[in-house]
């Protein structure tokens, strides 16, 4: 899979697709998850699913293995897997984080789509990288809370690790072909979120049906929140970082509320590449899933520039989207902060959506616990987990004093 | 120079820019090829002005013979290359068509500029094809009018014709890496020239002065008045049908007023590719000496969407452009076709700047001159020449009868 032209040219072996891929998914349930499944199920001369994971939603198990067959898949519980197991004969169920393991890693799989939502993602996407499979990866965590040694270790393994957010896939997509060392910068684009025309100040009255009313795309709560905060756009900084190996004065953000243009790759000879499309997160998975060719898109809306008519862009204000400058912050200093940061906010986010806190504290929770934590500068798998669980039981212990 | 992996992926050899490259240039004291003089200047330790030709402008020959010492130089008249020869005794000073011919083909050079205007720099591109010259085209009227005919001897030869026009550059920058046969569409961008605003009854009331202020990008007269008309994009929409071997119907025409956008690829996944920038017309020139390389562009202006915000998207009216609409159709028919239509484009726009007809005039006697013309469907170049030459003279002789 080594480039025989030069190490500097960003392109993998071009070949078309002709075999079958055998994919192994995590998260099966969730949209990302289920949206692979949808293209993996229109295109079943290409594609195969070898084994999936899911938490509890049986219902959808069931679902997904009578069509598609499986060799493998795990669930949760101990019980879930056992009643499958009658149900299923041929499939084999496995469980809880070793189940996770077998379903990334011990399968006859091509490509490991991480589609799972936490760090729980983190260690069967290692382990899947050192048995040598391809990554697809929609899973934030793994690389903000770990990406020098996930990256560390798919350069030691050769293994690529393709980005299925719509964004990244527009950087990977914008890079093709391209001399990374000619980069000047990249250009992450940002809706702005449910919130983009209120000041800060009108950001300490909204709930959390307010929140989840995203304007361009539908995707999960959490998600929404990440958005609405620009958090999600400061974990996608810090995972450009790692998937481009870009040092963060290269990697800026720009409004865009249309979320028309995914992002963009400034060259030195002040080129700019960009990839636009309609939001549908189907075409980068789809993407990540064909590299480096593409296939047709079933029931895709194509982009119709003209019928879009204007598509603005607005200079990003780090002192209204708070998140994003503690993002980068947390990026820079890197060892176990962002690992830290992360914990900070998907617990802070939590606390948002039980009404346990106000939207504008979640900032402000993630700002102490950047505040107090200790960076170690060069953490193992070991550390990063203990730092992630740490983190968690302090922004519950800090809620208990501050409510 | 082949493809290693696969014919259908759009990537010749990635190597790194190290060794000097040797220029010869057609058109030197011209837009383009002031631009490109510019660009050797500037990167001395990667370009290198071999050879170049120029018509009668003998003081800017003087300027950039002593500047750039190169091995020969063609002018148009003996008697200036006469005289140029006793004050540059080292330099060979050649003349007229043999010249240009010398200049393109029978020097030491890797790439030949073409960057004349007219069919003058048919018969020197396909002499320098014919001797493996790789081919920067800025000259529009040897792909329109006989597109068919260099592409194959490219293509026998094993040559890459590489675009300098901005959007055939962007659709080649966007097209970097990928497999042609995903492309669904090829989108050019149009400002919409100076009278984007205009209806056609008012086109009949437009002077010269008018025609020749265009909005974004300044250049030759002619050049500003095919964009008035359209007929720019549409010996845009045959150009690229030529170099990227697309059919008609997959080449769309989309109105952009900031031409910020300078063009895009839809693929089949409904993916966008998109090449960006300030208006500079060194970027694609530069770019097609660089391929696939880049390097820095001096004192460039990068582009700063934040600072523009708002990009403006517009259908194609094909009623009020009807020269574009011309344009496609010569393009399908083939043939001799678009050699006619460009010939009667050329005088036309030559008598309006002159006063002699009416704006409106130019398209209606282009139609005028494809209505009549007998189009041969596989001409040789001989009889593309011909094709020229007397559609010129169908032109002068059709004025006669009509004003």
């Amino acid at each position: 899979m080594s480039n025989p032209f030069s190490n500097h040219f960003f392109s993998y072996p071009r070949k078309e697709v002709h075999m079958r891929k055998k994919i192994s998914l995590l998260g099966a349930t969730g949209s990302i998850g289920r949206q692979t499944i949808d293209i993996i199920h229109s295109n079943p001369e290409k594609f195969e699913l070898e084994s999936f994971s899911a938490g509890m939603n049986i219902n959808k198990v069931r679902e997904i293995a009578s069509v598609h067959q499986p060799r493998v898949v795990s669930v949760m519980r101990r019980e879930d897997a056992q009643s499958l197991k009658t149900e299923f004969p041929s499939i084999q169920f496995v469980h809880g984080d070793e189940g996770l393991l077998e379903v990334a890693a011990h399968t006859n799989s091509d490509v490991l789509v991480n589609a799972v939502i936490g760090s729980v993602g983190l260690t069967p996407t290692m382990e899947a990288i050192r048995v040598g499979k391809t990554i697809a990866i929609a899973n934030k965590e793994t690389l903000v809370a770990a990406g020098d040694i996930v990256m560390a270790e798919a350069r030691k393994h050769n293994v690529p690790i393709l980005p299925v957010d719509s964004e990244h896939s527009a950087l990977f997509q914008a890079l093709n072909g391209e001399n990374v060392k000619r980069v000047n910068r990249l250009i992450l684009t940002a809706s702005g979120g449910s919130f983009r025309e209120l000041t800060r100040e009108d950001l300490t009255r909204v709930t959390v049906e307010q929140a989840l009313a995203h304007p361009n795309w539908s995707m999960g709560n959490k998600l929404t929140i990440d958005s609405a905060t620009m958090m999600n756009k400061g974990l996608e900084v810090i995972e450009a970082h790692h998937l481009f190996d870009m040092p963060y004065d290269k990697i800026d953000v720009l409004l865009h509320k249309e979320s028309i243009i995914h992002s963009m790759v400034e060259f030195e000879d002040t080129s700019v590449m960009a990839q636009l499309g309609s939001p549908d997160m189907r075409v980068p998975i789809q993407y990540a899933l064909t590299y480096p060719d593409r296939i047709q898109m079933q029931n895709a809306k194509p982009l119709r520039l003209e019928e879009i008519g204007q598509l603005h862009f607005e200079k990003m204000d780090f002192v209204r989207f708070k998140a994003l400058a503690l993002a980068y912050s947390a990026g820079k200093e890197g060892g176990t902060m962002p690992t830290a940061m992360n914990a900070a906010n998907e617990i802070a986010v939590g606390l948002f959506l039980k009404g346990t806190i106000p939207f504008i504290r979640i900032e402000e929770m993630i700002e102490r616990i950047m505040d107090a934590h200790q960076t170690i500068a060069h953490p193992d798998l070991q550390t990063i987990l203990e730092t992630d669980s740490l983190t968690r039981k302090m922004v519950y212990a800090m809620v208990e004093l501050i409510i």
